[in-house]
């Protein structure tokens, strides 16, 4: 994945054959009827298999542009053929740089040059495959040659430096050194550089992913000292794909922009570094000591500058264009051939990513193998299945956002689902997505068995949220009906089905157990996942079981089981968040100016290290959210309305069909051509990445990001916008109700 | 002091001269009038004195039975005799233990010797007086040979110990490594030994005041590697004092307990270490990493054990008694002789203390010799002023219990007040005590200029809470008339008065700015002082200023200045927190037991590190709190009805002296003399230091503890017994009420 929002885990050691046996004698698998699809295909995954995919593919360093992504893309196609589906690999050639020069050194008080090298750990065999694997660099850094005072910026988020501001430091002329997490690391460069610095050092901190959690590798999963994340520093928010050709799939005669006019290259160099790297940089470091929450786990005290350590960064790439091997397979459906189901996971990796990507793609390979397999034993899905391993995702979701790109007219027409995954690993089920599918994921959720409690994958999610929230939220999880799931930003390749086409979308892992500090370096391969998670693959196994389950009832079902009154449920508390937001905003710039006024902020401070007493600030003003409340309200009626039509509903095919065509245009309607302020390739009005977090979602966004970047009068707008794109789904769920109901309203 | 609850601060660089003239023309001088005796007190402490008196003190090391112990005292009555008070020095003898043999040394999987020595610092003078140190050891050890596997508890208070359980962790058969920090070093041993472990090693964690807040001695103010806290770990929350004669003055020819009788003394041996001898012992650990908030700052991962990590800890002292010097001056009265304002400050350290306890005892003396000169002025308090620098607080309140205990006839005849202090820093002001004295407490806060802003110490201390507090509290410190104190645990001199003798008390120091991590180090001395903090000795002067204000107008009021409804709104606070206390403890043990009974926690159980289920649990019982309830609403009517019948209070001397002497023995109706369960020394059932936490306050200890510690029918009887005690003081005051009304009622 090309971000990630917490720590990975994997697997962990069981009996395959104990767990095969439980799954064959589940309880509800009654010996009085004959089961259904879904419930035989539970039973065959095989999680050996699942294990042997993934040493096959993660044997080799394969980025974009390797021998061995080429080679991987192919054994897939062939793979994808052997078990019956029809198997195309579609190509691309995108903008994918790589180093040709890098060096950081600290050229006062002293000197020190940064090693930026992995070294080769002997017991990991993969680990030595010096000539496949890519430098520790971040992808899409521009060139630069930059010499510079340190500043240090923590996550480097935009309150981030607005604590600074508080401190009195700045960043202009500066190298930002900043760590790893709290963001995508794209916004990283982004945000310092509309702060003015020059340059921008992303580090890995030991309190993040090394030594604070466990033992590092190779006696533990952490990162060690040396260990380097990777990374894509492409302006995701802005448009995902290749830099230079967005919105159009770069194909064979695309017409590209020069490098030079591409919006989401970096504007400062920039570049990853190791704890070991970074330790001599920060301990040179004078100035203010840093916040509490900013000071990570080396033995050093942390803070601000500027300098008086000063380094010099240079970076420089080979921006060639290269291939990338997207492969896409069909079974073909043969009631609703048009309606599509789409399931995807990347294949590229930054080196051989064991774990990003293999421990999802390897079950959905999985999914794909058992989904032939009941082909051939009879069963045909009444729409088309579509399974895709996209190449590129870890420079900016390239291959996905390409071909979605590439076939959009198409999408926008047929799609009823995009169903992602992205790595996976060992605990509770971790669902995000569209809130018309929280239903669904709920009821699958408690019909997949969780490999260690032998409970239901429901059961144990459930009981993650109750044992860990409080409150509120813990009475909701023992009373509401279903489980609520996140909704989605970006880091992974549902971002252009979901927020460019308007497809119904969901990201699927297990986590929550195992961190792990290997996440885009060497030591991301077999070695590690079979040393400090689990070889059994066991929830390797439940998520083809999970994944394959939904695309088979999503496959199958007569009326699609699209549920609207959660998603209502949903919209309605967005529009409190966003009053509560605005209101939240106003009492604190309120209150810090009647702190600055009545001397209380004079009066704490300290005269040994003072901040500046900052400026007064127009209170954000009230805003009209009246056309989002009535388009909610309107919308919970909607919902309700066809919950209790579709209760009553017939099987007549035509209806069924009608129904479906317009179930399909659902998430569609949040659509608007125009897009999101400042970023028209984003057109989702009610879930966007936020512009400066990255991956991190942003509800409502336009409304949400207008409030938080006090752009009052574009809130107020996009209140109206988003109202009307409730209007537009309420008025198609309305008529699907008459549809359903057996006429039109 | 013996503990402390936060990090130490001190003084900053600023022109005395410049304050000087500032408080000469302070706006509450005003020149229509004369400036009343306090007025004209506040102008003349002298900052360079006060730093004079720093530099005698502290040039030599003055534990207990040094001879610059005995030194400073005798320098101490020369100079209160000078400033024209009659003083003496009464001399106690004590059980105060020295070491012997310490020897630390990790026996596997690696031999690690510790050090267990403070370096020499070239550039601190004081540092290389080697033969007066005393060595690094926790006095009141018991004397102790044991080997055993490390376990890691973190701060070692009873909610650690409950986590280690939770952990599946058991310490017993262990050596504990518990980090300085969070509770009274005494509670640790103490704890740990309850808990079944066999030796105990304390140890200072950069996180909590080494290089994590800043740099470390000499290049900045905090711990070094090898800076070690000294201290007592004397079971003060049974009884201060020496160990040998609880509730005796331990006076020639007084009955002492054989030493194995002695009830204060460990029960397993104790040794403190730096965190250059803990990190290896640390780092040879394994079992679980501990939960997050466990983690320090030293660069490994920190895990729970028990083991591999084996050592040997052997430690022997010398168990003599040692002679003890209290210096005791009084300024007679002239009205009211028999009623004493006590104000004390130790005088003893554990090496040459500059900050602890010198910061704090140079105002005191300022205050002495200024109220000698005003008196030479013609000043006559009406009341005895009682100054007094006690011996022995270090290792257990030595010198000021012993001479409580042997002055408890008169004291609770006598006393009005007792003002602590022990230490001082720059900042905020930091005042605990009798609520009754709250208003009092404000007033004088009014009435003191801040060094540094120029304005109130009191709205510098509003400000502190405005800007630091959000909600209630917030808004309470807006529109409240008068700021809340803090209630007083123990680990200063105060407790012998407040909570064994019913002594209305303050504990007051200023800070919040500068932290330290020299506290009980050899580094605690006057090059530290001078460097990282304020050579002019600012603060030192307004402490003078406020509690010399203080004892001024408590000498001199009319009627003493006890505030009772302050003290009733407390109360009715308490009363709250107590039934809030009990519900939060029903609401836990019901939640714990539906998540075990409905399966939650089996279920989010890690199989790869399983934690115990616990077992079910009976909610605690609904306890009968109306006895309080009643008896804190009748307070506040009584403390309604005195406050408007003072309103309208004559000046009849008779009538004075009758009021007084009611007041005088207010904060007495809070001492019953059995005193709190297990622990009969401590007789104040509104105020007392945690059981568990040594200086921690508890209030309304008996019920608050009862609760903790689930002893509810103890608890529910203890309601009945405060609430008693609660009635004596409403009766007290309806009865002052009506004689300031002119009878009685």
């Amino acid at each position: 994945m090309i971000g990630r929002m917490s720590r990975r885990t994997t697997f962990r050691t069981a009996s395959l054959a104990a767990v095969l046996a439980a799954t064959a004698f589940a309880p509800w698998l009654s010996a009085q009827r004959q089961p259904s699809w879904d419930e035989r295909f539970r039973t065959l995954p095989d999680a050996a298999a699942i294990g042997q995919y993934m040493q096959r593919l993660s044997a080799r360093p394969h980025h974009v542009g390797s021998a061995y992504s080429k080679d991987n893309a192919e054994w897939m196609l062939a793979r994808f053929k052997e078990w019956g589906w029809d198997a195309t690999i579609e190509t691309y050639d995108v903008l994918f740089p790589t180093p040709k020069e890098r060096l950081l050194e600290m050229t006062a008080p002293t000197r020190f040059k940064a090693q930026l090298e992995e070294p080769v750990v002997p017991v990991d065999p993969t680990s030595g495959q010096k000539s496949e694997q890519l430098p520790t660099y971040n992808a899409y850094s521009v060139d630069g040659d930059v010499t510079a005072p340190l500043v240090y910026v923590n996550y480097g988020r935009p309150e981030d430096y607005e604590e600074l501001e508080a401190a009195g430091v700045s960043v202009k002329g500066a190298i930002v050194i900043v760590r790893y997490g709290g963001s995508f690391r794209g916004t990283k460069p982004k945000i310092a550089a509309e702060h003015g610095a020059v340059g921008c050092i992303i580090y890995s901190d030991p309190r993040d992913d090394g030594y604070f959690a466990d033992a590092v590798f190779p006696e533990g999963p952490m990162r060690n000292k040396d260990g380097v994340q990777r990374g894509s520093v492409l302006d995701l928010p802005q448009y995902s794909g290749d830099p230079l050709t967005p919105g159009t799939a770069s194909i064979a005669g695309a017409t590209r922009l020069d490098i030079t006019q591409a919006q989401t290259l970096t504007k400062i160099p920039t570049l990853p570094i190791s704890y070991g790297d970074a330790q001599p940089l920060l301990a040179a470091m004078r100035g203010p000591v840093a916040p509490v929450s900013w000071r990570g786990a080396l033995p050093i005290t942390y803070r601000l500058g500027p300098g008086p350590a000063q380094v010099h960064l240079k970076v420089t790439f080979n921006w060639d264009i290269k291939p990338m091997y997207d492969v896409v397979a069909t079974l073909k459906g043969s009631t609703y051939p048009d309606e599509w189901i789409i399931r995807g996971n990347h294949h590229d990796a930054w080196v051989n990513g064991a774990s990003d990507p293999i421990s999802g793609l390897a079950p959905l390979l999985e999914e794909a193998r058992v989904l032939g397999a009941l082909a051939r034993q009879g069963w045909t899905p009444k729409r088309t299945l579509v399974y895709a391993a996209w190449d590129g995702e870890e420079p900016g979701l390239l291959g996905s956002t390409e071909w979605a790109e590439q076939h959009e007219a198409e999408l926008r027409d047929k799609a009823v689902v995009y169903i992602n995954s992205d790595g996976n690993s060992r605990g509770f089920l971790q669902a995000s997505g569209s809130h018309t599918l929280e239903h669904l994921v709920n009821e699958v959720a408690r019909s997949v068995e969780d490999p260690e409690t032998k409970g239901s994958v429901w059961k144990r999610w459930q009981s993650n949220i109750v044992a860990n929230a409080s409150g509120d939220r813990r009475n909701e999880a023992r009373s509401r009906a279903d489980l609520r799931i996140g909704a989605l930003g970006s880091g992974s390749d549902y971002t252009p089905f979901l927020q460019h086409d308007g497809v119904a979308s969901l990201n699927l892992s297990f986590g929550g157990f195992d961190e792990d500090g290997i996440y885009h370096s060497i030591y991301d391969d077999f070695y590690h996942f079979s040393k400090f998670h689990d070889p059994g693959f066991l929830y390797g196994r439940a998520l083809a079981q999970f994944s394959g389950t939904l695309a088979i009832r999503l496959a199958d079902a007569d009326v699609l089981p699209f549920d609207f009154t959660n998603l209502a449920d949903t919209t309605q508390g967005y529009v409190r968040d966003l009053q509560n937001l605005l209101k939240q905003k106003q009492d604190e710039v309120r209150e810090r100016n009647r702190e600055v006024t009545d001397g209380t902020l004079a009066a704490v401070n300290d005269p040994k290290a003072p901040r500046p007493i900052p400026a007064l600030e127009d209170v954000p003003p009230a805003l009209n959210f009246a056309p989002l409340e009535n388009a909610a309200s309107a919308l919970t009626r909607a919902a309700d309305r066809y919950k209790a039509a579709l209760a009553k509903a017939g099987s007549d095919p035509a209806m069924l069909r009608a129904v479906n065509a317009r179930l399909i245009q659902a998430e569609r309607q949040f659509i608007d051509e125009s897009g999101l302020p400042r970023r028209p390739w984003y057109r989702h009005l009610l879930y966007a990445p936020g512009f400066y977090t990255g991956y991190g979602v942003k509800t409502v966004p336009g409304v949400r990001e207008g409030i938080e970047q006090k752009r009052y009068a574009e809130a107020e707008k996009e209140v109206v916008r988003v109202a009307a794109a409730i209007d537009r789904l309420t008025a198609l769920i309305e008529d699907a109700a008459g549809k359903v109901g057996g006429g039109t309203r």
